[in-house]
């Protein structure tokens, strides 16, 4: 399947290092990656991903796709700006959030409107919302988006041919 | 000013009747009013505001305009779906929220992340933004933005001819 | 009903002088104004029609709304680029094209896929589409648009409640 | 480079022969094709990718990316309609335009104002238009986009990483 990691563009080593572990296993498990293409943690998950060959898609908020991180492999330009943050949910089955700030509430809020599950790793505390689940660490995240997908056979974001 | 306001379309009576009395506030003293142009708080809004004379513009989900709720003066359709979220709150000066979902929650996110101040009435609970602010009723909804929008005069969002 | 009126943003004062008298006869035969917000025809038209008291909705590329003319009655930001060039025309019930370079071609496909019927006056030359006329002068552009709309009452972009 | 590649979603064989065979001669010289991802053209040409190893980007205008036909390798939904034209030729340092009706028109005018060169194969005539060549078969067409692009080294669309 296809899994949107949201979070921020700016963050601390051990986030870094988190996001970067998500990419790993997400790849390891045949996922791709689809992110805002930028710093930190869009950076840090398809670092991980291409560490294990994985693939990585980036939905970038600006007009010219070569300032995606060097580790996208398939950049998009919108020249759309925030507005872009809806296309980052869109395109993935389940979301991970990490960390972040009023980007991420606002993926994680069109993740959830789109009816993506979503998994929070350190991230926004939010409660009162069926689909979202806080989790501890990067496998227990990989592992609620994989089992919420798969609980939701018919759902529009089910990937049929992946 | 113009004020974005955001919320459920689908709501209970008390709270179609606050967010009635806001529209008719922010027409009161002279803001307008843009939203999402559907039903619920959206209706809710430009019915106060109309009632007071205000101006009321919906940014729709959809592709016909004529799908705006029926007091709404301007309508501007998208056809972008949920994208249109970024829209309506880029075009406030600052934002109430009043109830709501998912979709709204995403908008207070964009409306954060485009520097617009919140006040959140009613709405999910949100720790650790410096501009957002939980409201206990109508009047101090509307009279947080006007001084958050009055604290930053030179934010982007600010109007320089209205 | 609404129409689109699309062209360059820099013109010369002949063009600029006819996309006034545009906005003067749109506003005069009751109709609404939209368009890109900028300079150059998109300025002469909003100025012509404020001449009547018409309506003037601008759809701005920036995310700056006090960026549009001083003509424009409601200003729209997107701070979608080009994209949002699509709003311009799905916004109109028809459009007139004056003038104008590559976006306004952009604007005159879209239009015609939208269903929009569109009046060419000194724009590009355009064979084989339905819906699109080359006109002489002003008043055939709104005489055109006017009888166009009239024969196509079932069509999504005719306004129902105006 | 890559290459947007425009043109209808309902075609005669021979267009999508043409169209097809575009596909297999950029894929052979290496460069990646982008379109709108639906029939016609748009599937003859990543069909055409596909037999050369090539690789195949489609931007959807539905929301659901599975629409996509089944030639291309990395799908994006958008669920944004026409708003997408822009972001199909956005996302290409040039274009090829093939046959095509209204659509197409929109995204020949919109790729000409993000400055991309564009090759018309049987598709409307435009004149006075520096950066669009008419040109009479698929090899005229991808040596056209080539040489175009080797000139204008700085442009915003060059990549500088591929």
């Amino acid at each position: 399947m296809r899994v949107s990691v949201i979070g921020g563009s700016t963050v601390s080593e051990s986030v870094y290092e988190q996001a970067r572990e998500v990419g790993q296993l997400l790849a390891d498990r045949g996922h791709e990656v689809v992110c805002g293409g930028r710093g930190g943690v869009m950076e840090a998950v398809c670092r991980g991903a291409r560490e294990n060959d994985g693939q990585t898609i980036a939905i970038l908020p600006g007009s010219n796709r070569q300032s995606a991180n060097e580790y996208v492999e398939t950049a998009i330009a919108t020249g759309m700006g925030n507005a872009r943050n809806a296309l980052v949910v869109l395109n993935g089955d389940a979301a991970i959030a990490i960390d972040g700030h009023t980007g991420t509430l606002s993926e994680i809020g069109l993740a959830l409107d789109y009816g993506r599950p979503v998994a929070g790793l350190d991230t926004h505390r939010l409660d009162g919302f069926d689909q979202f689940e806080h989790v501890e660490n990067p496998t227990a995240a990989v592992e609620y988006v994989e089992r919420a997908v798969e609980n939701q056979p018919n759902a529009q974001g089910r990937p049929a041919r992946e």
